[in-house]
């Protein structure tokens, strides 16, 4: 369906076209660019609410400032749709999160606009910084940079380092803090009281106010002099400025707050801000999915509702006759409930994906026992290893890709020390639609090369909920990873009571001649499709799930060595020191010799499309397995001797 | 020789026979057990000034609290010999940082003292707070937890993160600042700026003061009525104490700034603090050093000075009659400035390493282009991203172990852009004294399963200075990792003049019969060892110098390859997925068939010792080359062949 621009956002073939309007089509142009969301995700999928809250800003600051020669860094990125749609993308939006498509994500390989890419949080600020620092050094003097950062994205350590550097560098950056007290969750932790205080009644401003006001009233004589209110007026002043608001603490100036969905303000505003020097912060209180109520109204549901019915609000699921498999996440989140009911030492931590994780039913069930910690992976962690030392049973909860923020506190503060922190990786290997920053790629590289740590997926949901109980044992005394995919199993019936799995241990699926497959996780079942295609075709190869890459099974993989000389190895992650260089190490530790054929993620940026699309295009899927195996056979194939 | 301990130290078998002590005795022991941290450092080296910067602090707290119900959580852990001499370790603490010895840092596995295991900074909070909860939900309420936190370590998002949480949990956690405005450089940022406002005239209490005691001689009359100053004292009061301090905005309660020098008002105050509910700051001010003023004035000199005359403060330095090798850092710090004098384009980024890393050269010299970011490894990687986004080659040098707490920067901000960022691993290897946290020992798996990096390792000095100024070169259009080792190099006559190394480009260093040894960077100095070893015993390896892990050499593979079928791969790094492994996968996917023996760190925690004492156990120093060799060559030397 063709989806037609309002008559003025029609025009608006780049920031330059915004530059010459009125206040009063600024205003109109924001109204038809939160529409044109509205129709545009709601037939196609994709991030909402955040996009729907910067509308009036984005819009603000192409008119404002001279665009792309000033830059723009949007952190996380999913509130730049509106930014995509006003800089020459407006046409083809609608490939948005597609294969071959436009990009979620602000995307330097994409635009000139798009000035850093980005998919993770909070790391505008220090990347605006090196930008304003480099065009400093350059004597750039007018060239402008402007990071983006939400509240929740500023709880992240990263964003903390960016302030606490941008203080003292003598730039003119200017942060703007768009303040919605939302992650995709509610946003948690110290600084979104603060953020609340300063934002309402009983704060610095109006306090501000009210203590100069009454100063003003003060009669003069007596033991009160002019001299002692102005002294005291000054101290105020300078007690103020400096070192009563966080963001003056480091050496920040601070704006605001203001309405973040009054144009005429925020034009205003930023076109004030444009010639103040130095290093400042602009706070600017906005609704995630402003401008359309149920969104508004619910802000978790509606960040990212995949398709629905503008006018309804109804969002579209599929409808299947037949009980569908679960989501692994909800596989997770139930059944850590389940666990912890009997295990009084379990606990779960969140780095601010309770709903994306499903560790929001245990946060329901049992809160003193669940926590969101808000975006501070690195905190998740050395959190979770303290509890550890307290002999808990801690569930870390952390999508592959974010885990890559927490790689040190894992090694330095989990595997060094043994402590048997339980790791659940959700979204390892290729996401989909989010893309290169999301894929959880790296996982089982970097993860395996780390001592003391199992490391392990499972291929279902029965196996990860014994994984999981495996993991909570008081026997298990090591740090275990658990790594699965973003998304559906394979079992309509997965609440299949708990058996401890024994660590290492692999399981055949099946024997087979001539060649074997050994696959790690999830994809053992396009290993599982793969052979019943090959079975009618007469190829009949071995399968084994391996469950452990660390430890490996060498039983199991004795066996197959010496049974087998063709081997493909199957997994859902860099190919690079991952599973299948695993099963080399094996070999070459045990001298064995065969022709070994590794499929998972190759050596290269994997962009985004449907998990689907990906896994052929990266040649994992059930077809390429299949495709892999006639060729590895056409030997046996061509003699007849599998006739 | 023998250092004696104060005669009222030598009666402190635990923390218990503190606690009984007078003031007076406090005194004692501090003064007697700064001695003998000065006497055993002196006289067998390890960390100095920031032991003797705390060892009121340490003192006071063993008096006060508990221990080791009461759990204490040092961050960084330089600081911990008196807690160490304190607690059990007095009569073995010359054994510090030796082989089989203790460990420099706090170790869960030496004492139940130790309650969490440091050497990164910035972990304490997150950890106790870890602690705290766990307490908390055990019911112990009685149990109380103490991080001990520098200024230096408060930088890191970590630190940030943890107070984010802290403030809102609902714990009795003590957060004890440690105030001495030093990393092991001065610390920097606007942190650093903020915590000496708060602790001169200018600020928050005695502002808090002066307003109170002006408000006290108000007239009352008039216009001016008792209502209205109580109402004006009530604004005042809410605002100092709400969101006056930044860390009171982080909801924690503030406590400060104190002598950390007074034994008798630090105990004090602990006794008061362990009182409060709730969590709370204490703000101390040290003196890195104290006590023994040369440290005092040169505190970087003496963060670690290694044996030294106690009375004089003579650092001995080794004398050598022949020029020695510079060590890598030197070599780095020289040779980046003189890069930069040619290619305006060159900046330099160390976190909180000037010193170690000698970035501080640069600093010197141009000081708008090389800078100190302070302890926050993932600012200093996104930062240099946003500088390479506008054209310039930036030097980020980052131990290799730090890297770990950067690692999603690194993909994200810095890989999957396909920026050319220069990542230069110092510490890359067996560090040694410093024992595992430290060990650069993960780099290579962790770096070369992501695409778009270039991984390379010098094997001496013009080897670096060579990849240096390949890495700078316009045409150089990808991230480039070049990871050296902690020490001197192997070239007196260091610098060369520069040449550019093509890419990928691997060195034969010698041809060779019957065996081919691939090395990764500077451990192809033992291997040359070795082979000079061999050719006397009439064995004549051939031995590559591989340079880069990736890409990889493959032409020169293929002749190795070709021509040899016993190949031994030697590395200073983790065996599981590095270097040896990358080997492995060219050998399997080119089936080739070869026995190959991979040495390189295993699959275990390396604890500490001297680099030589360690690469030994580790099996990958001169000797353990010359045996394998002997090993796997051993048919021939029996059946005469080489005879």
């Amino acid at each position: 369906m063709e989806i037609t621009p309002g008559p003025l956002l029609g025009t608006i073939q780049s920031p330059d076209d915004l530059k010459k309007l009125s206040s009063d089509q600024l205003q109109q142009v924001v109204n038809e660019l939160r529409q044109y969301i509205i129709d545009v995700v709601s037939l196609h999928g994709g991030h909402f609410g955040a996009s729907l809250g910067v509308v009036e800003l984005t819009v603000a600051l192409h008119h404002v400032f001279n665009t792309p020669y000033d830059q723009l860094v949007w952190d996380v990125g999913h509130q730049a749709y509106g930014h995509k749609i006003l800089t020459g993308r407006r046409d083809n939006f609608a490939t948005n999160r597609k294969y071959k498509g436009i990009s979620g994500f602000p995307n330097r390989a994409e635009s000139e606009y798009d000035s850093f890419g980005v998919g993770h949080s909070s790391t505008s600020i220090s990347a605006a910084l090196g930008m304003a620092m480099a065009a400093k050094y350059k004597g750039e003097e007018d060239r402008k940079v402007v990071a983006v950062i939400g509240d929740g994205a500023l709880t992240a350590g990263l964003a903390f380092e960016g302030m606490n550097h941008a203080g003292v560098a003598d730039t003119d950056l200017l942060i703007i803090l768009n303040d919605n007290c939302m992650s995709i969750d509610p946003n948690v932790g110290a600084l979104k009281e603060y953020l609340t205080d300063i934002t309402t009644s009983q704060t610095y401003n109006k306090l501000k106010d009210d203590i100069w006001k009454a100063l003003g009233k003060l009669p003069v004589g007596g033991h009160f002099s002019r001299e002692m209110a102005s002294k005291i007026e000054h101290s105020i002043k300078s007690f103020v400025s400096r070192s009563s608001n966080l963001f003056e603490a480091l050496k920040l100036r601070y704006f605001g707050p203001i309405d973040g969905h009054n144009i005429n303000k925020l034009v205003d505003t930023l076109n004030d801000l444009k010639n103040i020097p130095g290093p400042k912060l602009l706070h600017i209180i906005t609704v995630k999915g402003k401008g359309y109520a149920l969104a508004e109204n619910d802000q978790t549901k509606w960040h990212a509702p995949g398709l629905f019915d503008k006018i309804t609000g109804e969002i579209y699921k599929k409808k299947y006759e037949l009980p569908q498999p679960p989501k692994y996440q909800d596989v997770f989140g139930r059944t850590i409930i389940e666990l912890a009911e009997k295990n009084k030492k379990i606990f779960g931590v969140t780095p601010a994906m309770p709903s994306g994780s499903s560790l929001k039913f245990m946060m329901e069930a049992m809160p003193d026992r669940a926590f969101d910690v808000g975006i501070c992976e690195q905190h998740a962690v050395t959190l979770s290893a303290g509890m550890a030392t307290q002999g808990m049973k801690v569930f870390c909860n952390i999508y592959s890709s974010f885990m890559q923020r927490a790689y040190d506190q894992v090694i330095h503060d989990v595997a060094i020390q043994n402590l048997p922190v339980v790791f659940c990786l959700d979204r390892a290997g290729l996401v989909g639609e989010d893309g290169p920053t999301h894929h959880g790629a790296y996982d089982i590289a970097y993860m395996r090369c780390v001592p003391n740590i199992i490391v392990s997926a499972p291929m279902n949901e029965s196996e990860l909920r014994n994984l999981m109980y495996t993991a909570q044992l008081e026997s298990t005394k090591h740090p275990f990873v658990i790594r699965y995919p973003r998304g559906e199993g394979v079992m309509p019936e997965w609440k299949t009571p708990f058996q401890e799995i024994e660590i290492g241990k692999a399981r055949k699926i099946k024997d087979g001649k001539e060649l074997a497959i050994l696959s790690f996780g999830h994809p053992g079942n396009f290993v599982q499709s793969a052979i019943r295609t090959l079975r009618t075709e007469g190829l009949d190869p071995a399968h084994y799930d391996m469950r452990f890459v660390k430890p490996l099974d060498e039983a199991m993989l004795h066996e197959v060595f010496q049974k087998f000389d063709r081997i493909i190895t199957v997994e859902d992650g860099a190919i690079t020191g991952g599973f299948g260089s695993a099963i080399l190490e094996f070999m070459n530790a045990h001298n064995y010799s065969a022709t070994v054929k590794t499929l998972g993620i190759p050596d290269i940026v994997v962009e985004h499309g449907s998990p689907k699309e990906l896994q052929k295009e990266c040649g994992f899927d059930a077809e390429s397995i299949a495709s892999l195996v006639r060729e590895m056979m056409k030997d046996k194939i061509n003699t007849g001797i599998l006739g």
